[in-house]
């Protein structure tokens, strides 16, 4: 959640980071996770497939080595003793599960003895701003392992969609459910940068009907959750890049070639980011602009009333002068027989000719 | 089409996509198109040619074989059976069905085990701003097949040219044929880039006679343009490199060369739509400094307005003012003989002095 | 010609182009050129050499293979005839020679089987703007051959050093005259370069003396021509660049270390001209701060006469206001002997005082 | 330390440097450095541990050979003598050891030919900002050797780590502790730049509520600050990765594993310090757009103020005039019987009805 | 010299050039040179050595192969015959001699058959701006030839550490004076940046206390002075990479460890001057933001005058209305006993809350 008070706050560009000089491999709980975990645990063959919940993580024990491939979902980062007990079952480095429990990690692809291992991160639009979950992924032989903190199960309509009836998810081996839950990751990227793309057009259009500091306000958190956008989307981009181009076994070449279009796809939410910024530094030129314009426009509002009244007031000021009316210079006017009538016919032509001139000139 | 409302919208950068988690392959007609589609299919040796099009696809089922190259333009993406049954005959992958299916792809060329992949951008520049058409195209050993969402035939120049007598189009089997279309889109950038050059000549034109607000959002409009056009050309550069550099058993030597050409073309349209979008954000500055010299200008009417009639108001003022005309120090000038000729002899002095004072600065 | 009306127009940053569809290898005349073309032919040994002009195509039938080195110049794009005929005569590629009749292409050096292919740009500083030449040059064995839109022979100083006797440019084959041309080609950017620097100096004076709309103009104006500039000199680096890196039986090693030389010049006129584009665009914001100079002394002005008048004259106001003289409190000052003189002497009190304020503010 | 005075000066992005022309390898103490080093000393295996801190530099010569692994660390820059000791004792390159002496340097990676060499900069935001602390580490088969300047010993939570009981430290070699130091000093970025986001952050609340010059200083500052911390992130970035990549002998692959870790930080550290550079050079637009809504604000009310009163001072001006009341049409205004009560009635629907209009106009 | 009259020219960022069309190894005596050249040569083995000044070239003809390291250093560029000489005498390359006597070369490295070219340029900051001297090296087996234009001899220190008994730098051979020599010329840019830092830190200091038209002239000249050290030090980055990274028989692999560490510093130089670019570009912005709030201070002045006394004019002008006082509604403040008391109350009053008002704004 990036915004969380009024508007972002540049700690939301910063990772979660654990006293430097910690022992590397020291698990601790992620930050703000507590409570038990959920594991949910879809056990298949291409024929077969069971899903359940597990409760106790003894349960997970046995699994390995029957045959069937089994993909284990945990939903919440609190429980330490649970990610011990799954590196232990699934032989997985300290390095990388020290990662699954530090939130805020940059999304990236590592190889480790008989794994592979990722953390992407799931972009989704709230209400209140741009939420990112980090979804870590180890890839087996025949297992898949996912984690997700707290929230609700981001990963269910995969495990629909394995659940089916002789679905192609079951006929392929491990490494493609890993890619169907990658690739569901990446595509999320699209409706959230539609959402973004809306309340930037929404800016604009405040921008451009009548400026005022709250859109600077807007403006300024939407660039931020770009910034935070590029963050994700670059590095993820060079995941999906390293996962369709480079020869792993774990990934046969049949797979790597849905990962091209994965990448592509990464590549595009990418190239949209980008753009979105060179529009929003943009929208702050328009602004400017749009103030200036309110500026000449009061300006020129005072500049009409001035260029009027001024050389009015000064002529009535000239009558209102008490020079002495029995020398014969002395303000003849006053004495006239229309001289005041005069007076107003002077001021009249002068205060349309004034208005003429203006309106010629484009100030009206 | 870019501009459909009032300006461009931010979701003009956004490709279509499919709901995150939708599997793979999956094919659904392409988005704001429906009705039968057109299928033009064009079959010629060196000597013969033969053009028709054809309303029931399994027409399609006996052609290929037969020792001539077969070039099947279908017009309209509404019709997923007719994708799927040529997937069937030219034996393509479901995943390059899907993206020609779904708009709004970025540029892209794709080898599978018999055929070769690409996706292109036919750009064009409408009353309404820049439209783009997504050209897809498969070539294979002796096919060619393209496909085009619903409006008129963008390719039928290229037709033309294989019908007339004794074509070279003919001699050089499929891909030079495949060459001739994607050099037909390249080249196509050239008068839509033409035509925003003249648009962005008309908003500079503008700005500099007389900038107002709407002159911004004209140029914002072409801003997002440009954004559209870099999202385009710079992946159109990449597949023509791609197709020039890159050899294949589809693309003899002799085709190759002519890509080098394609490439050429496809780099200078990039690099001129590069320096537009520098003259474009230049074009902001220069609305900028016109906004200061007007308020410049209008600042100065004011103060030549003010510093003519405040003192000559004051003045008339303090011979408004009632002192004792008993006490002989009080305002004696009020009785003098020519005292009002004189005040207006001063004031007339003091408006010529100030006048000439400010033509001197230029003021005026 | 980059500027021919008012200013340069966006459509200087395009090439000619032919109609999207066109058939690769179609000549036609380049734009604007007409009239029939000169041909000057050189044909030299290391100790003699015969200079003419031809007039028939077919003189130029049996040249080939006689020993001797031919240099052969076309001043004029006109004649597709001759230019078929050249390219039967030399065995040029059908698509070099429609690079040769289109005008404003990229610089750019292509290897055909027995040829070396090179367009470059040959710059100048008319009086009314950056003028660019496209010259292209064919390698062979034993032939030089060059083309030149209409206009005086540019290549002139290179055959007067090839006449001139004993030249070393007579010793070393035709790569080492191409290498002469393009050396010359290249180094005529540097005047061209100081022209434009010189012409930055003028508007940077005009604008730190008195900014007005006009510098804008002559700015952006400049600012296009950089972008040309850039156009050209980026691809020209590159393909000096490869001429000096890459081996080529048509330029032995000997010659290619001229090519280095060629290349650190091609860098530094790139160099230069970016650095153009920064000061370039330094100077914008340099006119913005010098319009703000403005409005700001402006302001100061106005603000200057207003603080001291206005007070003045409200006093003055005060004493012209008629109250009941006949009560004791009501305007006692008006009755005192010095009342008038009093008031003068507060008045002039506060106009020294006053400007004392602002000459210590640093407004005057 | 980078604020010293007032702000941050352009010398804290130098280095110190000595005479040019010195000769390499000349040692001479550390700028600001005097007194004598603190050397303190750690000898252990994976059993057993020596802590102490040396006072004659004699007692280092011994050390090595002995089968345990030497950790020596030296705090303090100003003893030559002790350099050059160590020098000789562990065989390391003058060069490396003029580095040592030399505050201000570029994180570096180097290899002689029995010693890994690094530089890199521990990074703390102090109460008066950004310091920077240099800490040479050389690595041999059986040593690690670490110099800091003066200051509180930086490295203690090392050392505690290696002297707890059975710690994974001593089992690793000195391959591993050199990772534990530098994977210290890569996270030590962290919190320091969590404390220059918050500064960033009330630098921004501080411009949007009331911008005023002193922002600007303290922006300005920042941005000096996060070139500081760009200068040492990018090269440390760099020193990190070439470890992880690169094999070493004294590097065994399973320590390179840990600082694949190590380079994801430095590389987050570096995006996000990026990423606050972005921001800070957004806060300076926003800067200057709250500062044009002041301005705009202050105009209004400057002509709300004149449009209301100069009508109304002139219609006041107008009754104060002197014409001669003999004459019928010479201001019979003033005879009527509400004439004044008429002139308010006038008055305030004059101002009523501007304020409306102001209002209406959104400049109230 | 940089700056020669008022402010940096543009034509500094020019180097000289040659007409174009001259033959390459043209030799003409360097721009701005005149008389004879000094000619300086140590002759040294690593236990003797010999300094001598040369008055006649003759005298360089036996130099070569009588086993000592023989280094000329010739300072002046006039003296073509020289030159040329030298070239005879020591094999140099035509083109090689030609950049020598050409000024304002971008440095370089070169191999020709038997030596090693270098061009540099020694960067040093006098009163008038910064100020660049072309050194050309070039390295033979057994001698090191050095050139500077007329001056002082800035290549002494060197001397002078060859001289001083026993020196290190006799024992290693030509590379390894070349490489003090280089050194030298690196190190020389650190004293001309730490210079300009403080002249950037002058004017920014002058910026924030009173910003005037005379400190954006030195900012553009010191940006210009940047953009000229940025085309010095990128160039002359890249030499020292090379001679660091390539092996060459000239450079034996112990020297090439010290060109390591002159690397380093280059690299360094070019970040700091690329910083001091960065931060020019800041103290624009700056500037910008100053004269944005002085011209702010300017309008709350005028306003809060305008303010103020507008409504007492008016006021004071109500009450010098003439109306007639016999119909009772009219005017019956005037006749008041308290009335000229009442509205001296009325306008401290008024004047009094006003300022009030604009102090809680915070406009005083």
């Amino acid at each position: 959640m990036i915004e969380d008070g009024e508007w972002a706050q540049s700690s939301d560009l910063l990772k979660d980071y654990q006293d430097p000089g910690t022992p590397p491999g020291t698990l601790r709980p992620a930050d703000g996770e507590s409570g038990p975990s959920r594991v949910i645990v879809a056990s298949y063959t291409a024929d077969t497939i069971d899903v359940r919940e597990i409760a106790d993580r003894t349960e997970l024990d046995g699994l390995r080595g029957d045959g069937r491939i089994h993909w284990v979902h945990v939903i919440g980062l609190a429980d330490v003793a649970l990610a011990e007990h799954l590196g232990g079952v699934f032989e997985l480095h300290a390095l990388a599960l020290e990662d699954v429990l530090t939130l805020g990690q940059r999304p990236k692809a590592e190889e480790f003895d008989t794994t592979l291992f990722c953390i992407v991160q799931h972009l989704a639009y709230r209400r209140d701003g741009l939420e990112k979950v980090q979804i870590s992924l180890f890839l087996g032989a025949d297992f898949v392992l996912t984690f997700q903190p707290s929230g609700s199960d981001l990963l269910a309509p995969i495990r629909e969609r394995l659940v089916k009836g002789r679905a192609r998810l079951r006929q392929k081996g491990a490494g493609y459910l890993a890619y169907a839950i990658l690739d569901l990751i990446v595509d999320a990227a699209f409706p959230a940068l539609e959402a973004l793309g809306d309340h930037l057009d929404a800016i604009e259009e405040g921008i451009l009907e009548k400026p005022d500091q709250d859109d600077i306000e807007k403006l300024q958190s939407a660039r931020r959750e770009l910034l935070v956008l590029r963050q994700v989307l670059w590095p993820q981009r060079e995941v999906m890049g390293r996962l369709a181009r480079e020869e792993h076994e774990l990934m046969p070449e049949d797979v790597r070639i849905y990962f091209r279009d994965c990448y592509d796809h990464a590549v595009q939410a990418l190239e949209v980011s980008e753009n979105f910024r060179e529009m929003a530094s943009g929208l702050l030129d328009i602004y400017l602009t749009s103030l200036s314009h309110r500026l000449n426009d009061v300006m020129k509002v005072l500049t009409v009333i001035s260029t009027v009244f001024m050389p009015l007031t000064f002529i009535a000021g000239v009558y209102g002068m008490n020079f002495d009316r029995q020398q014969p210079w002395n303000m003849p006017e006053l004495g006239w027989r229309y001289g005041y009538l005069g007076f107003w016919g002077v001021s009249l032509a002068g205060i349309v000719s004034m208005l003429w001139l203006f309106r010629r000139k484009g100030w009206l």
